[in-house]
């Protein structure tokens, strides 16, 4: 986790904007939704607030600010997630019985460490290990920016009322470009993160790797696509899925991507931030498990990318990330066609890579090791960011992951072949 | 379910009455506090709301006032506890996901109704038919009101910060007296309800039964008695328990009564709805399971009450509701020593019975045939309030019934013996 | 637990008439019927061996025949059922994986027993004590022999290739008799077991009970009768059903009795002891849980009689147990019209009466103080004896009991009503 | 699934080899013990008979041989494992409950088979296709005899009496050489099978893949070096530890490896195939799984190879089998010294490599395309066989693969590092 900032200056103007990001997430709710927890996965709203508080609290203000008064001594307990060197701290699953505190006892504590963080930006000559520290917090706190918007989705969208989250502005929805393929020559290629700027040590240990010729899609697989596969048998057709994603979709009589409901006549719906509405048949399919993006390549007869594959076609083709990238900043809250290749924004990308350690992959020292590292096990990787990641959160090098079976996060499928 | 109540204005008296108790219980908590469902038992507050009206729109107001317009047709799925007649119903385990209705719209939902209710009151002229249905609803909406204190304890109780539901005024705890045993002669009693007056349905059926002597505690188990069972072994003793007590125990670690923690320095505390305090000794033991009471009958050597002996020791020695007891309106919120034999108030008293239909039982007709028949079996029955039941719902016959391994209610014990 | 017999040699014959008993059952099996623990509630075919040998050597043996040498010192692990007060034990859930010893080795452990017990009779002046522990290891080792029966039909009834246990002989089955009713007019009786003869400690504690005046099946419910409940569509109207057995159904789609399977055509067959054969609709119905016998008396607009009445029901019209009834001994593996009341023998009866303890239950001393009392919740009382009940094991007054939901017991159905 | 053998004489060799030595592998066994399934991933032996005998009957005799006659219609059902396109199956976790057919029935379903490919073998000139098949039903029942031994171990290792399989023959235990590090230098390497000779599905798709320079393990961790992690806190110290195997260890109490038992005076001993013993501290540690190899691995500031690493390595430094490698044919049964790497035999060596598809993976046609591919999901890869192996059935680039959790299974630890 290196930092890119260096100043003073620059950390701090940092720090406020990705904090007042997370207020303006907040801003359309109500206090009720602030507390429920459907399943393990999704943690209460209030839970975030106070969780990424405690991050600037405990890894920068507690060791580094001797001046710092402690807002509640018993917080750390409710708002440390799994961080085992901080101490022990309330189980996971039980974080949606927790009503207290308020969700305005919880903004009065991130106002806390708000003022806290600005007497410190003000009073103390920050070394760069700090600096380093504050980054971690900012881009950690734009994580669960991301995983706020799952959650309030999972939160809202399961309920009959289909309530919606805010307004979402209407888009001219545009037919993707013709199938294309996107190639890429055989040959020693180098991945992982390296030079200046921010990064997380998963994606640290630049390293080589051999890639033979292969086809990479030159866009997203829109709703009217998955249409095809659904009509076509492909959750019943045992033969195109991995034997624990059968058991997974017949188990839990999955049937559609989630948030998606047919109704008598037949019409499917789905549920959006800006409520229930007709599905745009031309926009990317969206929640979508690992299971059913490989059941769908194998239908296509075609297979996911790998990692290491999708970080070079991106190198290629995508380097700059283009000017209307679908991210949280656009405030669309949905997929949408950009017109672009899409490998950044819009919806993560499930690779084919389980999510393992780079051949020169160090933990970082501290409690910090424990972010990324003890996490790769069982989980998929997916690239490029989401509409609802901030534009200064992503890279080509970003490594996301999640387990094989969960869709309750924004994901997508793009295809590749050999060719 | 008969009513005592025939004339038009004592029925809307009683409707405002229990309506605006519901109220006064609301009124300490945080809107953050009706949305939790820590366990299935237990349901969200707001959701006892919303039931408790749904049940007076759906038995009474839409049957019978035909100008009455619908608040929202998607409520009754949403507020329908267990009525498989009136229609499907979001699953009770699932309560706790959903934040709307708002706190907000449910009380704007209540006051549609009232406003419904008293519009009723005013141009309808009741028959005998909904004047009962009515009754029914208060009562229904009284013991909501005791599962809610059951819940406000429960959620806040759990949470590690101990947040008090409100301030609960002191009380001069004093002794109970000595051991004392009340004594009944053996001979052919009647128990059930008849003659004027509300009952459900499950006290219907007058009916004789065969008593032999008996004796029975003339006071409630005080917390140091239940410390002397605790201190002697009471929980590693196999021979006292049931074997599925035993195994529930184990499985759950119990050892202690719920709501009980032992400091480090070995001092035992509690929470009660006034916040986290010491144990007072001398009151009522409380957050007893059926498990436990039978156990330490049985380590006393001697036997909880059936239903039958209750009832009748009950119509022997305090027919009459003393003026002291221990109930909701006294507003203590927890078990006090009153002075009397608290047949009455302070804790339901659990009894040997197995809840079962008396020999003339029959369900009553329509939907509310599902109100307590359906529920004969695997279940304990408990009789005579506790400090959390209205003074106005009680009664001597009134049978109230739980699964014999939870606490979270308001329970305790009485011993009985045979001479 | 009281002794009927008080001679040496009256207990020699009575044990080793007891012990063939269980040979006899095991010879038509396979080694191979003698491993399977196919659900908690059953156990191993070769575990009951071990059990029911097991309860002579450590309640007779070991504590009152100084020279008997210990078969094998781990066997009291592998062996012990549920008595903690004799030691540790190997969990009931996972006797299935237990190979070893092998039946053969298990049959010897018998050998030696037996062969320990003939040195007993022969050279022990067995004191009353004695005499009465070796009566309830007789008593017991013949309620094995018929869960040894239920476990038997558990096992091979679900196996795909529905293999006999044994032949059985035919039988020339006949109508019931017209529906009649017994009837019992109101007064106090005595319930209970006292005098000279073998209980055990439920049984005792003769008391008095107040009955209102009933009325009662003259006979079981037919297989016939109940194919009537389903057609009429008993499993799929809600009102018929406790509410915990709603859900039972539901959630394992129960339709039909247990073992009866409808082929394609629509015929119903149900596997036997044995083999598959058509369902013979004039014979009882058997393998029915409380849950269903509860539905059908409901639907049938009668209830089912508590075990009181039960009691007194038998010893007015069948206090002496006919010549025809169909007990272990008859043989025929399965119940039939026997032209009788049918109080004993065919099927145990489901009563209304939870099992709990009598007025005066005193549980016996030490381990055997375990034997009953620590059941007594959350379980049925069952009546009269089956088809694989022992003659010599079955009283009026006898207290059977299982959990409502079992139906792989040898279970039916008996109505009663109020006049 | 590509055939090594093409002659119509050779495969039947290789038939009645892999045959008799299944009937080897039975004969030390009791009756009882091929009953048990004491979880869902081990299967009763008399299954692994009767399924491994299936094979042969369902993708030979029936598509290829005409006369041949089904020994029993039934035994598709219960003796299918996962082949959704040949038909449904008995579920798997119930294959326990099955004690018929009998081991001797099977016996004769083997007989039967082996008769009419003996039939086969003379009658029928195979082409081919044929011959390929009957290889892919020989290596198939190589891989059962393997799981075979793994659920013996499991079913008597686990039994209190600790019951030998069969005498294991003394070994002289010798100390392993000094910790010796092969070094392999960084390039482009090929992966994967390719020429004559068998090799699963897989293994296919021959490919370049970039390796940095690494050093790896010249032996396998010993029991001795396991308990200094052990002593050392290894299972204590979260920081070794990924978050799913702390959970997993926390959980299920894990403290040392599968069928070690640290008895009262503080010696360990463990459970062989041979009976129970001390262990011997210089034998490789066994019945690891991946969760514990990787806390190994980090303890010791080194990593698990990827399987790629493992394969280059392996074919620089023991490209053939050496003599004296310990495989089944061995019959030592537990893993031993033998002064090699041990890249073969012994036991089978986690890498850190989730199972995947090579870059140019297809599944095979038809039924037998579900043999591999559909099991690419959360499962690790392991090398090299072990103890329990055939010789004939293992080669370099041979792919194990199981669950991270799983210990039950014959394996072990190899390390890695970077220079």
């Amino acid at each position: 986790m290196e930092s890119v900032i260096t100043s003073q200056s620059e950390i701090a103007t940092y720090y406020r904007n990705v904090r007042s990001q997370t207020q303006f997430l907040c801003d359309p709710l109500e206090i009720e939704d602030f507390v429920a927890q459907p399943i393990v996965d999704v943690s209460p709203l209030k839970w975030h607030l106070g969780h990424t508080t405690w991050f600037f609290e405990t890894f920068v203000l507690i060791p580094y600010f001797p001046s710092y008064q402690l807002f509640n001594e018993k917080y750390s307990y409710l708002f440390n997630s799994y961080y085992i060197s901080t101490g022990d701290r309330w189980v996971r699953a039980s974080r949606g019985q927790l009503t207290r505190p308020t969700v305005k006892e919880i903004f009065e504590y991130k106002a806390h460490i708000d003022k806290a963080m600005e007497d410190l930006f003000e009073k103390v000559n920050l070394i760069k290990e700090i600096i380093r520290l504050i980054e971690v917090g900012c881009h950690h706190e734009q994580q669960h920016q991301e995983l706020f918007l799952y959650d309030v989705k999972r939160i809202l969208g399961d309920n009959p009322l289909f309530p919606e989250y805010k307004k979402i502005s209407e888009i001219a929805y545009r037919e993707k470009g013709k199938g294309e393929w996107l190639n890429v020559e055989e040959g020693v290629y180098e991945i992982g993160f390296e030079g200046a700027g921010f990064c997380f040590d998963n994606e640290r240990g630049l390293h080589k790797t051999f890639l033979h010729e292969y086809a990479i899609g030159a866009s997203l697989i829109t709703n009217r696509e998955y249409l095809d596969f659904m009509e076509d048998g492909g959750y019943t057709n045992h033969l195109l899925w991995l034997s624990e994603a059968w058991d997974w979709q017949n188990r839990n009589e999955i049937k559609a991507p989630r948030y998606w409901h047919q109704e008598d006549g037949g019409e499917w719906k789905n549920y959006t931030l800006g409520g229930f509405e007709p599905i745009h048949w031309t926009a990317p399919v969206a929640h979508i498990s690992y299971y059913e993006a490989d059941a769908f390549a194998r239908w296509k007869g075609c297979r996911l990318p790998t990692e290491y594959e999708w970080e070079v076609v991106c190198g290629k083709f995508s380097d700059e990330v283009p000017q209307n990238t679908n991210f949280l900043e656009s405030n669309f809250l949905r997929p949408v066609q950009t017109g672009t290749y899409d490998f950044f924004g819009n919806l993560w990308e499930w690779t084919s890579s389980p999510y393992t350690a780079y051949p020169f992959f160090k933990t970082a020292d501290g409690a910090l090791g424990e972010y990324n590292g003890k996490f790769m096990i069982n989980q998929m990787v997916l690239r490029g960011g989401s509409f609802a990641t901030p534009r200064s959160h992503i890279r080509r090098t970003y490594r996301n992951f999640f387990h094989p079976h969960l869709r309750w996060l924004f994901s997508g499928i793009r295809l590749a072949k050999h060719k």
